[in-house]
């Protein structure tokens, strides 16, 4: 399709002849005059005795006329389904909403009306002004299609359980499909909404599984938890920029086009650029850091990063959002760790605090631990985490690193001793972090680096950066880098640069093990893995 | 280089052998031994009777040493230059800073120290306490090196006109090296930060070009029109997100790896993605469109955008940030188009408040012309455009879309009879726009779409959808795509969708326009073209 935005977008194929013009103008005509869309749509039954006649039926497709015949609609005003209750008994309101499910049952129609996370019981009944023909063209209407209601907000005598407004239904006056859906679903929003716990006790014949659901992502997004979920990952970005943005830090942006897959290339998307070729990074860290050097001093990106990891495992996609920051500092790293701890801390309490609702609409489906944490975070020395494996028969040695198991129990063993989902662990082995680590100055076998875990799993990896030129080539040759492939990343902190520290974070994972989800294709809106391209 | 992220750093190259640990440990020991880096660093000469010994010198590389001859350091405070003045007067403080010069003089040394934008003469002068060694070891150090710096803050008798903290100055009394810089530098940040209309007067000899600048980003960046620039971007950012989310407005994050290269692949990046190819998003358009055919209402996302288009103009890049925001609508997209005006206004008027400090050091260095703007915005329709361009002598068809020449003309035009450098053209001919743009209901040569002009270059395009798969089936077909390649995007709303519209806004553009600057260069940090993909 062609594309819009700010550059030129009349230079796609969009742009026709004069000859085509015309044809086209002819066309459009037609397309506007003709108003029996869709061999889906429900027809409306021609009868002169109707009552109810121009009170239901298919809205014409919705192209902004401004006729006669549309002026009544366009100063009307909606309500929305969440703010229906008996303070609103009585009244006459208009909704738009979706058909979740309808139930005809002789003369009456019950009908589950839905607008995001919220529904209503509507209620159609054959009486002196609604038309039986009115109640079976309503009932007939297909699941998912979008509807204007008008209809009075009635108190209930007994509390409606199966919607989220249980103390009142609508009396439905009026009915007017404005968006038909197809009547066969791939997937029923009911099925994939359904609690797993119930899911798991009726067996699998109900289970919607998870490629039904990515390739049906539209269907499948309607669900509460995951308008949920992806209200709440929405909430975990503002959360991050606001307390950075708070503590001085200045939002840039990085190329995601590279000129050098760095070290050989491992795990590097190639891309062709005009004559040659690009790479896709694999980090904004480059970027982060030449900023320090140009003396921004506390900097945070947002955006895609991408891994050509061939890992199909339920907590790697081949990209994701990177919440990645970097800051100068003056003395010691510590400085730059607690500013990121307490980042932490600052976002599990915003979330705890104002995304109540959607936490619950999670645990609804897929149950959910709360999310412990100490405030301020717990720290410990990386030999103190693996003496604790130790303790509990693990095998490793002083300078290995943890293994995804190990990091798992380890998870479980410092929850059970101090009560946190969180925790930081300092001081990594040198051996197992990046070239451009700082060593520790006190036992050159550890390294000023990080790592921060939730739930066991790691969610934030970062370091002291090694920002004198000498050492940093030093330590590259070291690991057997060519140096002409990292030349503009040395030359950056030639000309003077402060100490730093940073790290960055997956948006995914942490959205992912805050709600204590298993697979992170579940906090990825349109995920991407090797076998995943679509939609 | 290795890369860090959420997705297992440990995984990359930078696992070392046990034995390659063991020698890894041994270097890093005499490392963290040698103090004597840089051969670049100006040592202090060796002297019994030097009264100002241990006052200066080259600090040992920052790497968070804690040991006793470090503990002196670790609690010290530092102040901002920014805030040094008078009320400081007699007060002694502790700055890191940039030595952007230094002038020695008999006994004495002048200096200029910078952080950040803020600038400050520092002296140094022979007397009981400091020594002739103290004043030539730092009249010695290299520009651009980073120091950190105790003195007495004092009042001068008359301004100094070259800082921008003009009342007082630094009399220094400890001088300690904490990176030092190379004394040949690419180019002069007062060279880099010196008013364009100096420059023409002197003459080319001391104009930093272009690609010097960007070759050497890290020092261009350091410049007080630079950093003021990427603070506004930032603000930018800032204000789109604050002003959608209090509307309601949900952030999503979409896939820049897509499947297919829909209408035939011109102007796409290709990804080599293992077996097969991936593409490079042109625009979030359809994965906007699907998060409201998901129910999320409206939504915004900031994220890269990729064009391989071979332009090499002031205005293109190939990879820029898109600002994209989409709404559902109950029966005008006119409800969206002005919720989109009125956005521009509160971005407008933020910036006008907010970061002035920023508009006058970019004014300082490239002159510029305040940005105007009406509230509510000027929205004209696409044929009163066409005959304003007329009535200048333009001829131009009823159907043309505008040439750039034709629309910076109208901006002219219209900022001579209207007195607004913002502005919003209605309705475009149909022939002109993307396929999926939903055509106008009462003139079938135009269509429902729009585009949003700063100082008469297009920095928005949008337009209502076509939310109907039959229609958007038939256009599509009339436009000559291969339907298969667009399945998807068609499939999204075949299960009910709202009538929507949205846009999509270039980040740059809106920074480089506000500001009047003449280079989309200018207002990307890292800028990608057909010709630089570096730094």
């Amino acid at each position: 399709m062609t594309v819009e935005g700010n550059q030129d977008p009349d230079q796609g194929s969009a742009t026709l002849s004069k000859k085509a013009q015309k044809k086209q103008a002819k066309d459009a005509l037609k397309a506007a005059k003709k108003d029996e869309r869709a061999a889906s749509q429900v027809q409306v039954e021609k009868d002169e005795n109707d009552v109810s006649s121009g009170k239901y039926g298919n809205l014409p497709l919705i192209r902004s006329q401004t006729g006669e015949e549309f002026a009544h609609l366009l100063g009307r005003e909606f309500h929305h389904v969440k703010d229906l209750s008996s303070k609103l008994a009585d009244t006459n309101v208009w909704v738009r909403v979706r058909l979740q499910t309808s139930r005809a049952k002789g003369k009456q129609c019950f009908l589950v009306l839905r607008e995001q996370s919220s529904t209503i019981q509507g209620i159609l009944a054959v009486s002196e002004t609604i038309s039986k023909q009115f109640v079976k063209f309503a009932s007939n209407i297909a699941k998912e299609s979008i509807i204007d209601v008008f209809g009075a907000v009635v108190t209930v005598p007994k509390k409606i359980d199966s919607c989220t407004q249980s103390d009142v239904e609508l009396s439905i006056k009026e009915f007017w499909v404005v968006s038909s859906s197809k009547p066969q679903l791939p997937l029923l929003i009911e099925d994939a909404a359904r609690p797993v716990s119930e899911v798991e006790q009726e067996g699998l014949n109900i289970k919607v599984n998870q490629d039904t659901r990515l390739d049906n992502r539209v269907l499948d997004l309607r669900t509460p938890a995951n308008q949920a979920i992806f209200r709440l990952e929405a909430g975990v970005c503002k959360l991050f920029r606001d307390v950075l943005s708070k503590n001085g830090f200045v939002e840039i942006h990085t190329p995601k086009m590279i000129s050098a897959a760095s070290e050989g290339g491992a795990n590097v998307f190639t891309v062709s650029y005009f004559k040659g070729n690009a790479y896709l990074a694999q980090s904004p860290q480059l970027y982060k850091q030449m900023a320090i050097a140009a003396d921004f001093d506390k900097v945070y990106t947002v955006g895609a990063v991408f891994r050509a990891e061939d890992s199909n495992t339920h907590r790697h996609l081949t990209e994701f959002v990177g919440l990645d920051l970097e800051m100068s500092f003056k003395y010691h790293y510590h400085e730059v760790m607690r500013v990121i701890g307490d980042l932490f801390t600052e976002m599990f309490k915003g979330l705890r605090d104002r995304y109540r609702e959607e936490m619950e609409a999670v645990k609804q489906q897929y149950g959910m631990e709360p999310f412990k944490f100490l405030e301020p975070p717990l720290i410990l020395n990386f030999s103190d985490g693996v003496k604790i494996l130790r303790e509990a028969g693990v095998q490793i040695g002083d300078e290995d690193d943890l293994s995804t198991p190990d990091e798992k129990l380890l998870g479980r063993l410092i929850k059970a001793k101090y009560d946190t989902d969180f925790y930081i662990l300092d001081k990594y082995p040198l051996a197992v972090r990046p070239f451009y680590t700082m060593p520790s100055p006190d036992d050159p076998k550890y390294s000023n680096s990080y790592d921060m875990f939730m739930r066991g799993e790691e969610i934030l990896s970062g370091a002291q950066r090694i920002h004198d030129a000498e050492l940093l080539t030093e330590r590259a040759k070291f690991h057997g880098i060519d140096l002409d492939k990292i030349k503009a990343y040395i030359d950056a902190f030639k000309y003077g640069c402060p100490p730093h520290a940073g790290g960055g974070i997956g948006l995914e994972r942490v959205v992912m093990l805050y709600l204590g989800l298993d697979n992170i294709r579940k906090t990825s809106m349109f995920p991407r893995d090797p076998k995943r391209l679509t939609p």
